[in-house]
Order: C-alpha cells, then sequence, then structure tokens
C-alpha cells in the first residue's frame, strides 16, 4: 500500500503534533506516525507529569510550612498510589484532547514504527508511506552512562522515576541540570534525602551563574545536599540500594540513583539512508532542512536547548516554510526555559557570561533581589531578577529565581525578543503585589531610576 | 517654626512616599508628613496584609485539596493568633524597610495630623510648614453607609475584618467589589459560609462581564452565595449577628456583616481653602494639578481606579513635573489590576463594553478556555483569557480569570500599553507548561492561527 501527502511526519510529541496540525491547518494533506500515543516526551515522560508531581511537592512543602502561618495540620502521609492516579489523569486528559483535535482536522495518524527509507519514504511495519516533504521528528530518550547499568528499581532515569512506586528514602541524583534539579526539587519536597553530583561548577550549569547560586542557597536551606565539581568513577550495588564512589574517593550511599545527565536525540537509522548526523544530533540548516532533500528536522533532534516549546515553533515553521509562507526562522536565543524546582528558576536570552562572551566588557547587569518584594515575602520566597543588556541597548538576557517565576518570564520573553527599550518598560505601571512588579522595579535600576535602594 | 522645601507632601502612602522618594532622587528637599507610619492603607490595611491573608487561605484550599492528589492529611484547627502574627510580621518587615529607605534618602519626616492652610502651607500640630509646592496625598477610607452603624465585631469595615478575632460562622459581605470578592474568597476558604450582596448585575461589576461570570462560576461552585442586583433595605442587629432585608424582602442572617462598598477619598478641610472637590474627589487637569496654584493631588485622591500602583506612579509622575522633567502622564487605561481572590482576576485596558463604546461595532474579541491548558489543569484551576481589540489594530484590553493570574498580566500590560503587533506576539514562543503560554495562544487564534480548537 502506498500513500502520497504533502508531509510525513515522523515522531507525534510537540514538535510533530504542532507541524502536523499547523500543515493541515494551510491545506496540506498529513501523515503523523508515532510508535506510542501521541504527545511524545513532553506529555507523556517529561513537562506534564513531572508538573504534576512537583505541584504536588508544593502542597507538601505548603502542609510543612502552614502552621507556621496558623493553619494547623500535618502530613500523616503520601499516598503514591493517589498522586499517580493524578498525575496520570492530567496526562490521560491532555492526551485524549491532542488526539481528538488531531482527529478533527483530518490528519491520517498511522501507530508504528516508522522508518526513514530515503527522500520521501518511512516505511511502518512493512507499510511504505511516501510524501513530497518528510519532517522527522522523533525526540529524545534518557542518555545512559557507560558502566551505570540502570535497572528501574534501584538505577532509574526519569521514566523511570516517574513511574516509581515508592518515595525512596535516599537518593542520589546525578546531573544537576534542569531534570536532575526537578527530581531532586520533588523527591525533597516528599521527605527524601537528595544528593545531587554534578560535574560541572554549578548546579543548572547552563543558566546564569547568579540563578545557579541563588538556586544552590535555596537547595541548601531545604536541607538538599550537593557535589559541585564532582565526578563519578563507579556504581555499585548494595544490600539496600546502590553506592556512588566519587573519582574524589568519596563514597555516596542511598536508596535509589537517577541518571539523569541529558538526552540523547533518537536518530536511529538516518544516516544509514544518508542523513548527516553530528554528535548524535541530525545537522541542519537555519531552516531546518537537513542533508536529504525535502527531508526537515525538528526539535530535539536539532542542537540546541530541547524543549517542547521550541519543538512546537519548530514545527510550527516547518509546516509553514513547506506550503511557501517564508516564515521567520525560531531563535535558540528567544526561546523561554524555565525549570520548575522549589523556587522555580526561569529565562530568556544571554546569561551574562554569554553576553561577555559576545560584547565583552560592553556589558551591564542588574540584580535584584526579591527579598524586599511584598509578594515574594508573602509566599516566603526570596529569589532574584537579574537583568543583562549591552551597554545602552535593550535587555538581551533575564533570569529570575522565585517561586511561581514560571509566570513571570513571559513579560521577560516580550522584553528580550522585541528589544523593548529598557526606559520603556522602567515606565509602565506594574501591578501591585505582585512578584513580576520586581521586573519594572529592575528595570528602572537599570536606567537609574530605581526608588527601592539600589 | 517655619520650613521652606521645595515640596510638602501630606500623606505617606504609595502615592506620597514614591513622590517623596523619587523628588529626594532629583535633589528636591521634601518634608513627608503622615498621622500614621509610613505606608499608607497598601501596607497598612490594603493590598499587603489582605494579600497575606489570602496566602493563609490558599494554605487551607490546598490543605482540603491535597488528600485527592495523595498528601493525606487535614486542617485541624486555624490558629488566627498565629495567622495574625504571620501577617503582622509581614506588614513589619516592609514598614521597617520603607521607613529604613525613607531615612536613607534625607527625606523629613513629621508625624502628625496635616491641614492644608493654603497654597504652599500646611500646618501639623500646630507647626507650619511651607513649600514651593504641596503634594496631596492623603488617600482614602472605607466608605460608610448611612442606616448601617459599624461596630467593629458583627459590622465591619474592611479596617476591622482584617484585625477581626475569630472568622465569622458566616458572613454577609456587602458589595461584591474587590474588596468585598477578596474577603469573601479568603473567608471561604477559612470555613465561613458567605453571602456577597451586589447592587450591580455582576461581581467585578466594571471587570469585563466574561471575567465577571467565570468567577462567579467557580464562586458558585467554593460554595459561596451571591445576591445580584440586589439592594438592601435595611440591616438589623440580632442576638448573635446581624439581618439584612433587601430590597426584595428576602432576609438574609448572619454573624458578621462587612460593608465593602468602596473608599471614599480623604478630602477633609480641601474646598474650605478653595481647592475644587466633586463627587468626593479633588479635581485635578490631566497633570495632577489641583485649582490651587503649587498643589498636585495624587493617588486615590484623583478620580480614576484606586490602586496602589496607579499612587505609586502618580507619585513619580508629580516629582518628575516639578523637576521640570516633563514626563508622559499616567494612563488610567494602562494599569494593570487584580483580584486577588481565589481564582484571580487580572486585567488591563478596556473591557469588551468600554471597547464597543468607544469603537461601536469594529470590536474583535477571542475567549481562550484555560480547561485546556496543562498548567491550569495541574492547578486544579478553569479559566479563561480574554483579548480585545478594535479590528485590525492592537489588543486594547486583556482579562485574565485564573489561579495566580496576577503574574500573567505582566504580559499583558506590555501587549496594551507598548500597543504590540497581535501578529508578533502571536510568534513568539512562551515557555511550556506555563499559564501565560495560553496569552501566546490567544493571541495565534485572535490572528486566525489557532492550532488549539479555537
Amino acid at each position: 500500500m502506498t500513500d502520497d501527502v504533502d508531509i510525513v511526519v515522523l515522531g507525534g510529541g510537540s514538535a510533530g503534533y504542532a507541524c502536523a496540525l499547523r500543515a493541515s491547518q494551510l491545506g496540506l494533506s498529513v501523515v503523523l506516525i508515532d510508535r506510542d500515543r501521541l504527545g511524545g516526551t513532553c506529555l507523556h515522560r517529561g513537562c506534564i507529569p513531572t508538573k504534576a508531581l512537583l505541584h504536588v511537592a508544593e502542597l507538601a512543602d505548603h502542609a510543612r510550612e502552614a502552621p507556621d502561618l496558623g493553619v494547623m495540620m500535618e502530613v500523616r502521609d503520601i499516598d503514591l498510589d493517589r498522586v499517580h492516579d493524578y498525575k496520570d489523569a492530567v496526562v490521560e486528559r491532555l492526551a485524549r484532547g491532542l488526539e481528538a483535535l488531531v482527529a478533527s482536522r483530518g490528519i491520517e495518524v498511522v501507530a508504528g514504527v516508522g522508518r526513514l527509507v530515503g527522500p520521501g519514504e518511512i516505511e511502518v511495519d512493512g507499510r511504505r508511506i511516501t510524501g513530497r516533504h518528510v519532517v522527522l521528528a522523533t525526540g529524545g530518550r534518557p542518555k545512559q552512562v557507560r558502566g551505570i547499568d540502570i535497572d528501574g528499581q534501584h538505577v532509574l532515569t526519569s521514566d523511570d522515576a516517574l513511574e516509581l512506586d515508592r518515595i525512596p528514602e535516599s537518593v542520589i541524583v546525578l546531573g544537576g541540570g534542569v531534570i536532575g534539579c526537578e527530581f531532586a526539587s520533588l523527591w525533597r519536597s516528599l521527605g527524601a534525602e537528595v544528593t545531587i553530583v554534578e560535574a560541572q561548577a554549578h548546579l543548572l550549569p547552563t543558566e546564569d551563574a547568579t540563578a545557579s547560586k541563588h538556586l544552590e542557597r535555596a537547595f541548601r536551606r531545604r536541607g538538599i545536599t550537593f557535589k559541585l565539581s564532582s565526578l563519578v568513577d563507579k556504581v555499585e550495588r548494595t544490600a539496600d540500594g546502590v553506592r556512588v564512589v566519587l573519582a574524589s574517593g568519596t563514597e555516596l550511599d542511598a536508596t535509589a540513583l537517577l541518571v539523569a545527565v541529558g538526552r540523547e536525540a533518537v536518530v536511529d537509522g538516518y544516516a544509514d539512508v544518508g542523513v548527516t548526523v553530528k554528535d548524535g544530533l541530525v545537522v541542519t540548516d537555519k531552516r531546518l532542512r537537513t542533508s536529504l532533500p525535502d527531508v526537515f528536522a525538528i526539535g530535539d533532534l536539532v542542537a540546541g536547548p530541547q524543549l517542547a516549546h521550541r519543538g512546537y515553533a519548530h514545527g510550527i515553521f516547518v509546516a509553514e516554510e513547506i506550503a511557501g509562507l517564508a516564515p521567520t526562522p525560531v531563535r535558540d536565543e528567544g526561546v523561554p526555559r524555565v525549570t520548575f524546582t522549589q523556587p522555580e528558576v526561569a529565562a530568556v536570552g544571554l546569561t551574562e557570561a554569554a553576553a561577555r562572551a559576545a560584547y565583552g566588557d560592553d556589558v551591564e547587569c542588574v540584580s535584584y533581589d526579591l527579598s524586599g518584594n511584598g509578594r515574594s515575602l508573602i509566599l516566603g520566597s526570596g529569589g532574584v531578577v537579574k537583568l543583562v543588556r549591552r551597554r545602552g541597548g535593550p535587555v538581551v538576557g533575564v533570569h529570575v529565581v522565585a517561586a511561581r517565576a514560571g509566570e513571570m518570564i513571559g513579560e521577560a520573553q516580550l522584553i528580550t525578543n522585541l528589544e523593548l527599550s529598557p526606559d520603556e518598560v522602567a515606565r509602565l505601571v506594574h501591578a501591585h503585589p505582585t512578584q513580576h512588579e520586581s521586573l519594572g522595579e529592575a528595570h528602572q535600576a537599570l536606567v537609574g531610576r530605581a526608588l527601592h535602594g539600589h
């Protein structure tokens, strides 16, 4: 059996389904192939289930803080069956909504493992599907570490951790990036002893150093231990868990180990048919074309931040590109990023270090401490807002550490992406008492008009 | 004793202290007079203490919801002493910070009741203070209703409600505006039976009707009762509380009554010395000049939304005006407003009704339901994002109902105040999974590119 459609999309995650939806909206015929349910990592093994668990963690934190504020209670127990039911219900509801949406747009969804055979050709379980264009959107999976055997019970990937039937008494998190920090935060809130081992000098090492330091301070206060600039020598199973031996000789024991050293792209077989793959990623030009004619790659296959909303934007871009709308490419520096720890770390644009690498000494920063912000004080959350700009120019980076910082980055991404004048932003009236009014105050400080002690 | 300074500011609330700080920053000499501690209504009887109580209410809500999500607990008791201690500690910390800040700027603070004697002259406890300019910033107080006697225990103003030593078993809230709705929300969270009586057809009658309806639906689900389009005929004391008889004949009984029918400006004595006062407010021109030479009025004295951040912006404006910087006047339509109920209601710019009054049929709206937003689903919060624009033009109004909507309005106020192109906003990549990504999706819907079923 042969199909002949405008676009064959391989992979139904955020990137792939956005591409399919936008393409069908533009009148193109689409086949969307996925080995699993639509929604990909984000919906089934990433953003959504982790944020559901992190909300449970927030409730547990609130329960602990509440008596100090007069709400007298104690947590008797965490019922993990209920936790999973809640998480699964959130995922199920979104998954059904997505499936219904895709079905309503006349997109043919093919369930099965697709294999790129050549330009314009994909094979799924013996069926050959041909299209004028192919869009590769196969996403990623947890990266493994040589010498560490994942068993799903004591040595875990993030996929395992999401489904774990217990809260580990103690856990070592290998990797202090976004995924490692989010699991560290949530397990700590649920009562675990947590130690993070990070090879680089800071947690969230790709974020601005000020943000990392604020997160580290908050984690320390929460009793989360971390070993920075630390390499793992070996991992051994013990009677009741795992032992991690660091290169320094330090031995760490725990009942579980999460391996969260990043994610690798799923590029199986691409190189065999002539797609250029480098460092495990598909090489594309700025318009997301691979080395094969009319074959595009989007989302986590493409070097850059592995974020659902970037993949989503990639998908829309490629659909519009194929439709001949000549869209503007997605700029990675314009993509906001949020780590949903307690406190949250949200950012858009350049770190101070990246700005200095780009502009030398011609960089100005303002760090605005949230300890004087009324709303932060009410929430019991400290934190910081940091602005980075080229002297006299627009703000090129915004970094926020605070409870609920994720919602503050909406304003920040407008500021950096539209290169708004700092003076203009400083003039605007921000709502009081909110945390985001600190963005206004930081801008006032940047243009030399801060009223609050800077 | 006589002083002679550049500016005498009468009233140390948000408007007055912002004016004093900005003036001193610009090199002007300032005397700041207040009868009480600096910080005014916002810090001592408004924004801050109510938001502290509303955070306690949120914790109580979370405690009730937590078992469904697997965090097994129950609330034993609300310890009101602790609640007040927490609230008072937040206020105290901010008040001390403010006092230290003002002191550090060389601003002379005079404690006492100031009385405007004439242009450039104010008398405080027999001391006459003269300045080249006078700024009136005496703010407001709860409006009373003829025939309803406030006793501070059963018949309350919002000032009394903040300090109440009990959670009323049942309470009638007279007035469904911001203050009435916030107290209704927080008392309900703390276990009270609440009935709101509102004269107009909707809660938050000055907000967009869509927002009001979403709040009403949420309140109904929470078991908050409300009587809309209802006038009060009389209020009687009963053995254990109050009885409110509506014009319709309906009788409502409760252990307490909150009178929250709005706030009136404190304009005592102004008219006597020639300041034009109309409908209880000081009349100013667009540059906030009163009818007396070199006498300005700011904040809640001036017709428009009675909001701390508007007053704050007024204060800065007048300081810059006096310093000769020719600042741009504060536009009321550009001032964001947040009602911190559960869910929160946040808005900036025109309601649909106001836009239609201004532009006739040439108005387009998009309402984006948050029930499909992943983050809202996780938080258990429905809600809506509504955009209002003049056909083909920029967005002139944004209305959000959602848990934590207050932090989403930062982005919205940039959009309306800077008249950003909807197409530009729709193109930007919003962080996932957040609630504010719905602002991006609503803009996509507005320009005809919504991927999610609209």
